[in-house]
């Protein structure tokens, strides 16, 4: 019996409230060996009063050694299997632009290049055009209309745009047409089976009609396709847990992401204090927040040490107003580690507390990696973070007799 | 390959003995942040004693998150995977009154109802009858004879019994007949494929006949059903362990679960004095002994504080008498947690001492939550304990040249 089956069999509706608020890349490393991390050389006063009256663990988000991605790393947190629900680069692009990817679409990458007069590539990223220039051509191809299927053009920026494809039966296993070189021609799409070929033949077509669109222009007068992906069907956050959730994130990527499992996406405004204000307005409302703060992962991506810390510093500051709405189960954590001494994502577990009345508390006092490792939740997979949260929030009875 | 089948195949027996100790509910909660669980106020010398010469740590029953019933946790203590092994309600019902289900059995859990001279259910219960009135309602039901399979009607208490169909191909998948509302006819019995709708027929036909005779009956006149299961074709103890395995259980639930997995059942006598002293007694002739303790469950249950430590206390007085048999392995768990905050089961972790001569013994000093998170086991889920159990008993070998 898979772990949504037994939730769903469980599942209890007691009106009880969860938070879970994600720091994005919470987790880091010491610059030196034997050091603080960002997260310990942090003041987080509330943070600390939160461990205290809660408890503590370290979060591997996919298995052991595996630096997880932002899809991975929050559909872990929503308690989803990393592993089994996987979000094509396609869908994970056009979740990046809020585009609303439905069950019948399949969603594509583009790059805007420039080929010369033999069609062979001359530079695969068409001199990285201003993004005014993308959103002038994504309106140009607009224009195109292919029969058989409805066509999305959305820029990204520079040379980027997302191509989704809708239509009944279309299948996702098609190649790359980008060859990652020049003076080649770009790939013919082909399709793995007969779905998939449906797929090929429109994004052949969309590329004929692109090309002689784009001829005139000097820069941008061809595309290539990648990472062809449907949107995986996915359960809903409400089909799983019973509950109605909303979601209050600054970054459309993560804003896309809880659509994908069937959040409501409420308005986050631009800051840490907006989405708080939001949460505090709409805690009637719902019975699940997510809360994404983002600039703990930018500034740990910028090998920003000081940075981070102050970023941890300012997501401490809203610590009270979150718990003076008295949600039944607070939980803090990331979706993955992003050390400042690495420069990017990381494999390292990640510094989590859960706080509600019913924790055994540990022996925890400070928020930080060091300290987690002695938490009681111990070293868990973040999966299943969203059965320890229903539990404590009594939303889950029994199991057996 | 799954566990079991690696056990039967490094299995070696060299007449070594097991005992495992199962004080139901053993896990606890502080009543107050930062206070001392149930376990860790007790005046526990000697299990104390046998924490400092064995190994620790703390058991997850099932999946974070998932509190249990008691099949599921002596199942996962037995080493079955209680998510691949389920027990149907009607099986454990059954089990509860000590009847032995067979392999050609469908149980069911049975309320003794009053309807009105339409038919309509005007009490579910019956007016709850006395448990004398329960036996002498199922003694004449004993007369009912259906063609094509035989019966037992058994009494549990009040307006509860059991209905045993024992034929060959019957099925499981069949709805309750109790609509579990008054003002409306019981629902009729149906199969949800073949097997089961033989069953179905069974039982409608059953509770015709039962209707008829007892039609005179001023407070029952009817019956209804619910939890029809089959017993689950769960290998033995002795096909998977090699083991030889003697329960002492003064419940009938866990005589029950015990002969489930083949254990034989001994006289337990009615306090754990009493099972002590029948452990003794049978020494010689099995390798392995379950030992039940029910109140650390029922106080718990009951949110009695002191009365949860009490009995910790009188499980830790007859640690020494045990040890005196000098088991080569000793175990001392809980098959879930029962905190007297929740009053009820609960998903948190159970503390688990380990102690045989082959242990590596690690930090913790006294027997409690705190202290076992910091054990030698650390967090492990508890159908793993067999094989640890096994291992430790010099029971297996080697896994591949």
């Amino acid at each position: 019996m898979s772990l949504h089956s037994l939730i769903r069999e469980l599942r209890e509706n007691n009106g009880s409230k969860i938070v879970l608020l994600v720091a994005d890349g919470l987790g880091g490393l010491p610059m030196e060996i034997g050091g603080k991390t960002e997260l310990e050389s942090a003041h987080t006063p509330n943070l600390d009063d939160l461990v205290r009256d809660g408890v503590c663990g370290l979060s591997t988000p996919v298995l052991p050694g595996i630096a997880p991605g932002s899809g991975p790393g929050h559909l872990a947190l929503f308690g989803y299997d990393p592993l089994e629900w996987r979000i094509g680069r396609g869908v994970l692009e056009a979740l990046g632009i809020n585009f609303p990817v439905s069950e019948d679409d399949v969603a594509i990458r583009g790059n805007f290049c420039t080929v010369d007069a033999n069609g062979l590539i001359k530079d695969r990223r068409a001199g990285r055009p201003s993004t005014e220039k993308c959103i002038a051509v994504c309106n140009q191809l607009k224009n195109i209309k292919i029969p058989g299927a409805e066509l999305f053009i959305e820029p990204v920026k520079e040379h980027r745009f997302v191509l989704v494809i809708r239509a009944k039966g279309l299948g996702d296993a098609v190649n790359d047409t980008d060859p990652q070189a020049v003076g080649v021609k770009p790939l013919v799409a082909k399709g793995a089976d007969g779905p998939s070929q449906k797929t090929a033949d429109l994004a052949n077509a969309f590329l004929r009609e692109a090309a002689k669109m784009l001829g005139n222009e000097a820069g941008i007068n061809m595309a290539t396709l990648r990472g062809f992906a449907k949107n995986p069907a996915i359960p809903t956050f409400k089909d799983i847990y019973g509950l109605n959730a909303l979601a209050l994130a600054v970054y459309p990527m993560y804003r896309g992401l809880a659509r994908l499992v069937g959040m409501q996406i409420g308005d986050a405004g631009s800051t840490l204090n907006d989405q708080v204000e939001s949460l505090g307005n709409a805690w009637k409302d719902h019975d699940f927040f997510f809360l994404h703060f983002k600039y703990t992962d930018s500034t740990g991506e910028d090998g920003n040490f000081p940075g981070k810390v102050e970023m941890i510093e300012r997501l401490d500051d809203v610590i009270p107003k979150i718990r003076a709405l008295k949600p039944d189960v607070f939980l803090v954590t990331g979706d993955h580690s992003t050390p400042s001494k690495l420069k990017g994502h990381s494999w390292h577990p990640v510094p989590t507390i859960l706080q509600a009345a019913s924790c055994r508390t540990d022996r925890v006092s400070e928020f930080g990696e060091s300290q987690c490792l002695a938490g009681g939740l111990g070293q868990f997979e973040a999966k299943y973070l969203m059965s320890l949260a229903m539990a404590h929030a009594g939303r889950l009875g029994k199991y057996g007799a």
